[in-house]
C-alpha cells in the first residue's frame, strides 16, 4: 500500500471515530484521532462533548508508552491554547510522537497553523491536508460558526414531483417513504436545533425528534410572534426532547405561562426574525440548525441569509393543487434569471425518493 | 461470445437502425432488421415511414442471395397480413432464411403471434423475446396506440428545486440549462405532436421546434376555447413547423380566418377537452404526444387520462413565490395519500439538472 493510501485510510478512521459524537460536541468540532506504530493502530480517541478532553488526549491515553516515536492522525489541527483543557500540541510533544498527520488546519484564521507550528518547532514531522474535503464536510457547521459567528442554516423539505409540500388543504403525511424519513431522523441527530414556525405546529403537529430509542434529539425551536398555538402539541411533550418557543416581547403572557408549566422554555425577542434567531442560537453554542419550516418562513430565512444549505427530498408522485403550498415563499424575484443557483449540487436516490443537496451562493 | 450475447448485440443494432426513423413512422412502429450469415452482418434495414417497405424488406434486399440460410434479427414480429405492403412473413419464407430472432411479438392481441406461427409453419426456427424490454421501450407510443386507441400522452415540464415552472410574474426563460433543453429538443423529435394551451402561447411565445437544421418537427397543437391569442406568435410561423389550433365550434371566426391566412390549421371541436384532443390525434395516426402545457391544462389532461408518462426536469435553483405557477393544477386531492405515485421511476442527471421519468399508475 502507498503511504498516501495508508494515510487516507487512517484519516477516514479518524472521521469515523469523530462521527460517534455527531450532534453532541457543539460549540466544539467533531474530532477523531488514531495513533499508529509500526503500521498498526495502538490507540484511538474522539472528542465526546464540550468540556471533555480532546480526541488526541484519548488516543494518546489508549496508546500509552507506545505513543513514543509513533505517528498520530488527527482530523483537525491540534489546538495550541489553554481552554477548558491544556493545549493538545503540548500533549503531543510530551508524549514523544515523531509525526503528526493533520486532516485540516484550524478554521479560525486567528489561530490557524499555530498548533502545527508548535509541533514543528519541537522537531515533529507534520503532514497537513489528508482527506481534507471529508474533514471539512464533517465539520461544515463548526467551520461556518467560526467564520460567520452564526450556526450553519440547513433548509430541509420534502416535496412531490409537482413541487408541493402539502395538499391544498394542508395535509402532508407522508410525502416521502420510510427510507427518506429515516434519513431525516439521522440528519436531525447531526444538528443542534430544528426550527419550525407556528403554521407547521398548527398544521402538522410534528414531533421533530430522531425517533431513536437512545438517540440524540436536537433542541426543538418554534418561532411564533402571535403565540396562537395549540394548547396541546407533541412539541410541548418535553420528556421526548427539549423545546423552546421564541416569541416577541409581551406576546400572550397566559400562553407563555402555559408553556412554562409544561416545561417548554420561552424566549422573548424585541423583533423575531430568522437572523436574530440564528444570532441567539449562535450564543447558545450551536453549530448546525435545521430549518424544517413551511414556505413563508423558509423564504424569510433565505432572504436573511439564515440558510446556507438546501436538502430537498423529492418524491415521485403527483398531488396537484394550484394553490397547494410549495417549499419557498416570496423572495421578490420576477425574472427566472434572478433564481438562486445552488452550488456543489448532488442528487442521490434514497429508497424511491431523491435527495438533492446543494449550497446557496455565498454572494447572495 | 455466447450466442445469447451475440443475439443481444444484433438486436441492439436493430434498435439503433429503427431509431433512425424516430418520429417519422406513425401510425407505424419503429422497426429495424439485420441479416447475419456466418457471424457477419450481410444486410440491414429499417422502416423509414408509413407507406414505405418494412425493415425486413430493406434488410433482405441488402443481403441479396446471402439471405438464403441466414439468420434475420428484427425488433418486432414480422407482419402476416396484406396492408400497404405484402406480409413480411412471406418475404422471409421466400428469401429462404433459416432462423428469425424477434425482439417482441406484435402488441396487437388480435394478430400477435401470427407472423411467428407462419414462419414456424414454414420450418423456420424462431426465437422470441431478445432485448424485449428495450424493444417495448422504443415503441411504447405505438404499443399504447394499439392497445388503447389513443396516442401515448407524455407530460413534460421543467421546474425549479422549489417546485415552480415560472416566477410569480410568469417569467420562465430559462429554468434548465442547455443540456436539458437539448434533451427536450430530441424528445420533441421523437413525438408526433406537442400540445400547449393558450396561456403558454400568451406567456412564453414558444417555438416548440426541435431547433435542428435538418431535424424532424412534430405538429404543434394549441388548445384554446376562446382564441384570445396574440395575432403574432412564433407558433403561427408555419415555415418552421406545422401548427394546428384546436378550438370550439364557432369561436372567434375572425381569428380563425387570421390563422388560416397564416397557414395555421384550425379545427373546431363541439367540446374541447384533453380526451377529445387525444382521440382526434389518434385519428390523425399519432403514436406519441408531448404535453408541454402549464399546470391548469396538465391537471385536466391527467384527470382525463390523456397523460401516461411524466418527464420532469428539475433545476437546482430556488426562485421562490407563494403563488408562482407549479407544474400541475388541481386534481381534487385533499389527502397526501391520494397522490398519484409514479411507477418505473428513473432519476438521471443531465448537465446540472435532473430528469425524472415515470409512469402514472394504470389503474388511476
Amino acid at each position: 500500500m502507498l503511504s498516501s493510501e495508508f494515510d487516507s485510510l487512517m484519516m477516514q478512521r479518524c472521521l469515523q471515530l469523530a462521527g460517534r459524537a455527531l450532534g453532541r460536541t457543539s460549540p466544539n468540532p467533531l474530532v477523531g484521532a488514531v495513533v499508529v506504530k509500526d503500521g498498526e493502530i495502538v490507540g484511538e480517541g474522539f472528542h465526546p462533548r464540550a468540556g471533555e478532553p480532546h480526541a488526541e488526549v484519548f488516543a494518546l491515553q489508549a496508546a500509552g508508552e507506545k505513543a513514543r516515536g509513533a505517528t498520530i492522525y488527527v482530523s483537525l489541527e491540534p489546538c495550541n491554547h489553554y481552554g477548558r483543557t491544556p493545549p493538545c500540541s503540548e500533549g503531543l510533544v510530551k508524549a514523544g510522537v515523531s509525526k503528526v498527520v493533520v486532516g485540516m488546519v484550524d478554521p479560525n484564521p486567528l489561530v490557524a497553523g499555530g498548533g502545527i507550528a508548535r509541533l514543528r518547532a519541537a522537531g515533529i514531522e507534520v503532514v497537513v491536508g489528508v482527506e481534507e474535503d471529508a474533514c471539512r464536510q464533517l465539520n461544515e457547521g463548526f467551520i461556518h460558526r467560526i467564520l460567520h459567528k452564526r450556526p450553519l442554516g440547513i433548509l430541509k423539505y420534502a416535496m412531490t414531483l409537482d413541487g408541493k409540500i402539502a395538499t391544498s388543504s394542508g395535509h402532508s403525511a407522508w410525502i416521502t417513504n420510510s427510507e427518506a424519513r429515516n434519513e431525516v431522523h439521522q440528519l436531525r441527530a447531526a444538528c443542534d436545533a430544528v426550527i419550525v414556525g407556528g403554521n407547521t405546529v398548527r398544521q402538522d403537529n410534528p414531533y421533530l425528534t430522531t425517533h431513536q430509542q437512545e438517540g440524540y434529539n436536537p433542541l426543538r425551536v418554534v418561532m411564533s410572534r402571535s403565540l396562537s398555538l395549540p394548547e396541546n402539541a407533541h412539541l410541548w411533550e418535553v420528556a421526548a426532547a427539549p423545546t423552546v418557543v421564541l416569541t416577541e416581547v409581551g406576546s400572550s403572557l397566559d400562553f407563555q405561562k402555559l408553556l412554562l408549566n409544561k416545561g417548554v422554555e420561552v424566549v422573548e425577542f424585541p423583533l423575531l426574525t430568522p437572523d436574530h434567531v440564528m444570532a441567539y442560537l449562535y450564543e447558545r453554542g450551536f453549530c448546525a440548525v435545521l430549518w424544517e419550516c413551511g414556505g413563508t418562513l423558509a423564504a424569510k430565512a433565505i432572504a436573511q441569509k439564515a440558510v446556507q444549505k438546501i436538502l430537498a427530498f423529492i418524491a415521485p408522485k403527483i398531488i396537484g393543487g394550484s394553490y397547494a403550498p410549495t417549499p419557498v415563499g416570496d423572495l421578490g424575484f420576477t425574472s427566472m434569471t434572478e433564481a438562486l443557483s445552488l452550488e456543489n449540487v448532488s442528487w442521490r436516490v434514497v429508497g424511491s425518493d431523491c435527495l438533492v443537496e446543494g449550497y446557496l451562493p455565498q454572494s447572495q
